[in-house]
């Protein structure tokens, strides 16, 4: 169902203005899946793309419970109150299936959710990982082009969205919890090894010293991974988001990160190398977009897979079939 | 460089009737990349696809130093002993990075490695883990049409190698230490909750406190998981395999889920939902080999990302214009 849209100069020049509303209605453009919203949304994109890149962006992940929203709020106020301007934006894998957001409830944030400075757009929802994540992207440079300094993009540790975050952003942080068992924590070897520092949060009261226990086994821990390419060893932090406490810590942190990755490269070359990352996600998109809407693949498909899942027709001999009907009719 | 080849139908005969060289062989062409290797690979196993989905496919994954070809050598001795012939496969994605597999090294399963009712086949090479992936599940097919009534398929628990595995068994295994750090362990949420049980391995000695400690907490915490959709109370055991203890108790512990699963069908379903991953996996195959293969994506691809790279074309533009290349190319 179409809706009425803006003309793409009055999206370009809301954005570059700075224009919050239209920002928004410029997102719910990017987010929709109608064919004539794409169009609209390539050319806006296309038009602001020199100016983005220009912000901090700040990749946060950590399981259900951690206190990333308490986090984020903390830790956003420190640049609001520098008078900087903060977009949150999120992806959440599991939003489709929970039907709600990570970020969908902005009371979660309530200082933050009414601070000028601030800008919080919730995950939007997708069918795929691969869309939400794209969007989320777009999103990002979107609000970079409107003036945002500092993107925090907040995932759910779970599954492939992380990667995406890590792929989208200059700084990768880990929250965790001190003493909640490990093994449900879903600390994972993956995740520590490509994140930029770990801060364990909840670290007051008597929760202190187990959370001064557990930076020194991660800190033990990092020790043995191998020396990043970066040359950066990521510290291991502790906070108390709620009280403020530890807070300038882990800013300070970050914009040691940066100072030291922008002066050996690596914080460009990251940007390079996400820029290639995001075509060939691009081209795996386009790809299964064209295959997978195309008329005579959505004819046969499921019959196909019918067949596939009864055993009928083996799985690469049906990928070849398909691939012939796609190729043979080929718009 | 085209090396010679048996006919499809020597092939054939010759995996039906349960000749290990030419098994060997059939599984060297499904490895191989040369196109005409890949037809003919494709005529055998459209003919051996009738024979196969006989044996029980079992996946065993857990991080390096964690056991796992001990393992495999004292608990497949249980089948051959039996006189069940069983083939041990893997998939090791490090195994590009550190030029080395898995299973490369056979002196690591000493008796298995000359029993003959078993059959071991290193990890295939391969540039990415969804072809090494295809062609562990291809050679398993062989495998099961050879007579094996027991396919072990071994991986390491880095990145979404274990995926692959537990998309292609019936029953998915982790191999766990205990006491060892849960932290660098690597004990990832996403699968203890795909895992259909936890064996705790070298419980022997002094080490068999730490064990049963770890036993008990592992217990917890699958307790706090949802629970399956096959109605399993994932358990965990305790085992130590130089010395055969525990091993008989796993193998019980397996046959009891195949009833289980059996029974109430879930055994069935789930190879046809993984009949219809494959088809998913080989259709984004065939999209890769024909895009990234074409000649004019070959012609153009460099210097699209060199723009992508250094910022002047964003990546879905790039992504599109591809595309149109391809499309327009089409052979």
């Amino acid at each position: 169902m179409a809706r009425p849209r803006l003309s793409a100069k009055t999206y370009i020049d809301g954005i570059l203005a700075g224009n919050r509303v239209i920002l928004s209605q410029a997102i719910t453009l990017i987010e929709s899946n109608l064919d004539t919203d794409n169009i609209l949304a390539q050319e806006v994109l296309q038009a602001i793309i020199s100016h983005t890149g220009k912000s901090l962006r700040i990749g946060i992940t950590g399981v259900p419970g951690v206190g990333k929203s308490t986090f984020i709020e903390s830790f956003g106020g420190l640049f609001t109150h520098q008078n900087k301007k903060i977009a949150v934006l999120a992806i959440d894998p599991t939003s489709q299936i929970s039907g709600g957001s990570i970020m969908g409830d902005k009371t979660r944030m309530e200082n933050l959710s009414i601070d000028k400075n601030a800008y919080i757009r919730p995950t939007p929802a997708g069918n795929s990982l691969g869309g939400v994540a794209r969007k989320t992207r777009e999103t990002m440079l979107l609000c970079e082009a409107a003036g945002f300094e500092i993107i925090l993009v907040e995932t759910v540790g779970v599954g492939q969205s992380e990667i995406a975050v890590k792929q989208m952003t200059d700084f990768f942080l880990l929250l965790m919890l001190a003493g909640a068992g490990d093994e449900l924590q879903g600390v994972k070897r993956g995740i520590m090894e490509v994140a930029d520092a770990l801060v364990i949060t909840k670290s007051d009261g008597e929760n202190q010293k187990h959370a001064y226990r557990a930076k020194i086994e991660y800190e033990n821990a990092l020790h043995l991974f191998p020396s990043k390419e970066n040359k950066w060893i990521p510290p291991v932090l502790t906070c108390a988001a709620i009280q403020n406490q530890g807070m300038n810590e882990v800013l300070e942190m970050i914009e040691k990160y940066v100072i030291h990755t922008k002066n050996n490269n690596f914080f460009y070359q990251q940007r390079e190398n996400q820029n290639l990352y995001w075509l060939h996600q691009n081209i795996k998109d386009v790809f299964e977009e064209r295959f997978y809407q195309h008329i005579n693949i959505k004819k046969s498909l499921k019959e196909y897979e019918n067949n596939v899942k009864n055993g009928h027709i083996p799985p690469w001999q049906a990928a070849k079939d398909l691939w012939k009907i796609f190729e043979n009719n080929f718009d």
